[in-house]
């Protein structure tokens, strides 16, 4: 079996350590494994294997004889040196913003739009964890009624913002239980025992990236350009797991057993959706498994052709995956 | 100037309390005040301008001689005892869902609907906090360009519960903290870091009491039984403070300049909109403060009628503030 030249741009983030141990755990085949610092950090080591690995400097020459590159450090990180990836040779897998919207990029969810990747030109982009959790549970629905519109709330982990927002939601809840006065310094407010709308910078229709990114990501993955999409997305004071509250309107009314039937057999789905006996989805649940969360399945009061439901995933977990779902999928289309 | 006999049901919960010091705080004109227990929870006192009032267990002779009667207590504990306090002549404002959607009772948010106090028979109802924030921010809009529909989706505080939810929060938050394992006890799931989608008790059509509260409330009090409504009530690990995403449909396109001056001018809200310096509602911002908050106003971009919101109350506060603004407008119009 052919083995592969693997590196890992920003190896010692939050997703980074989840891609090392979604290819660990998936037994992915790797030659080598090559860990690289997206922020110069020096002397680290990473356990793959139950061997050590050192983490070495993240340069233009670090990816001679890589066949590929996982890109899982910020947008800027990726949009200096995926082009050094691209030219050494190396097929690059970006889980950063920096290229999911470039036309000739195919942005994909393999259970979702994995044909996408035959025309990849080199790179190939991995969603947010809110939009790959979306399009999820959107698509079995989409692919026999169309879905018209969508509005999603969300109600987003810190844990998006690395290990420095973890600490900072750790810290102040630690100051608050003891009665003492918080002082943010990673989010604008006090994240602890509260609800930030605000993720990212804002645009000037008030919108903001956070919120436009799963607009037009979504629309990209599920290849419904004039899909009306509008999101909240807001921050709570959760470590890992994100949720959504999703309300649809589909072209033509479907009952919810109907959209329980598709879901069951959706691959990277999990139905969880018997409320009387408090079963659901919530954040606390979806950490450490790979599945998107469903459940609260309930026609929109609201509208006649409209469906509301609750979605879960686990933030860190999700984006890893993908981007390893990515990696075996082109392996076996032998597009690596 | 004519003092009142006063008694609050309930007055040593979390909202009972806040009446008392809502009472003191704009200086109703009280002849004598009665702290009723509604649990005989026994031997209590609270300090009412700095004096020491005991508190007494709540009977059906709690009543005698009582111009108001203020319930802050639970639905069963209103269903049980305001008949009697109506029997016994006192005019009863109550914050429990006990009577609000009885359609011989008014439910009231006087800076909205004031005028349907007229018709009281003796119970004037005070809706739940997401309500009577929803209406602050919905009715300035809807009197000028009807509301066809409004997706809301909450991110609701555990002080709705009780203080026994509050101390639940805190010592599972410790728990977490010093990575131990949390055994639910007030709520099903852990609330300590995670977001639960259960609120109260959930019906056939799959939305949970809470959500469906929401629904008729608003309708009800906004005299708009054919507005379309639908909701997705979520508990947040905060202490204080109901946040709510709201997506509205109007009848006409609306600029966002028109909302936020028609909310500059609405009785019982702050605009707080310019999220390009972070200013926007949030939780721990609307702690302690009687206004409902709104910010993050924008255009839908899904709907050409549509706008977006985000909406803030402290929920103890408000719905304390709410049943003295009623007791305050009832005195005005002679009705007590």
């Amino acid at each position: 079996m052919r083995r592969f030249d693997v590196a890992i741009a920003g190896a010692t983030g939050l997703v980074g350590r989840e891609i090392v141990r979604a290819l660990e755990r998936r037994h992915f085949p790797v030659a080598s494994l090559h860990l690289l610092h997206a922020d110069r950090a020096g002397g680290q080591h990473l356990f793959v294997n139950h061997h050590e690995v050192d983490v070495k400097d993240l340069s233009n020459r670090s990816f001679e004889n890589i066949d590929v590159a996982l890109f899982a450090a910020n947008a800027e990180t990726s949009q200096h040196f995926v082009p050094a990836a691209v030219k050494s040779g190396a097929r690059v897998i970006d889980a950063s913003p920096a290229f999911r919207l470039e036309p000739w990029v195919p942005l994909v969810v393999p259970d979702v739009n994995a044909d996408d990747l035959d025309s990849h030109q080199g790179i190939v982009s991995s969603p947010s964890c809110v939009a790959a959790a979306l399009v999820t549970a959107l698509q079995p629905l989409h692919t026999v009624n169309r879905v018209r519109r969508a509005v999603v709330d969300t109600y987003q982990a810190v844990s998006a913002n690395g290990a420095a927002a973890m600490e900072e939601l750790t810290g102040q809840t630690k100051l608050v239980l003891e009665g003492q006065n918080v002082v943010p310094h990673f989010y604008p407010h006090q994240i602890a025992f509260n609800v930030l709308p605000e993720i990212d910078v804002f645009f000037d229709n008030g919108y903001s990236r956070e919120e436009w990114k799963l607009v037009q990501e979504t629309r990209k993955l599920l290849h419904a350009e004039d899909m009306a999409i509008s999101a909240t997305c807001a921050r709570v004071p959760v470590f890992v797991g994100d949720s959504e509250a999703v309300h649809v309107e589909l072209t033509e009314p479907m009952s919810v057993d109907q959209a329980r039937a598709l879901f069951a057999e959706t691959p990277g789905l999990r139905l969880l959706d018997d409320p009387s006996v408090n079963l659901y989805p919530h954040p606390w649940a979806a950490a450490g498994h790979d599945e998107v969360l469903v459940g609260r399945i309930r026609q929109d009061a609201s509208h006649p052709r409209g469906l509301v439901m609750w979605v879960v995933a686990d933030n860190l977990r999700k984006a890893a995956l993908n981007v390893v779902q990515i990696l075996e999928t082109m392996v076996a289309r032998e597009l690596i």
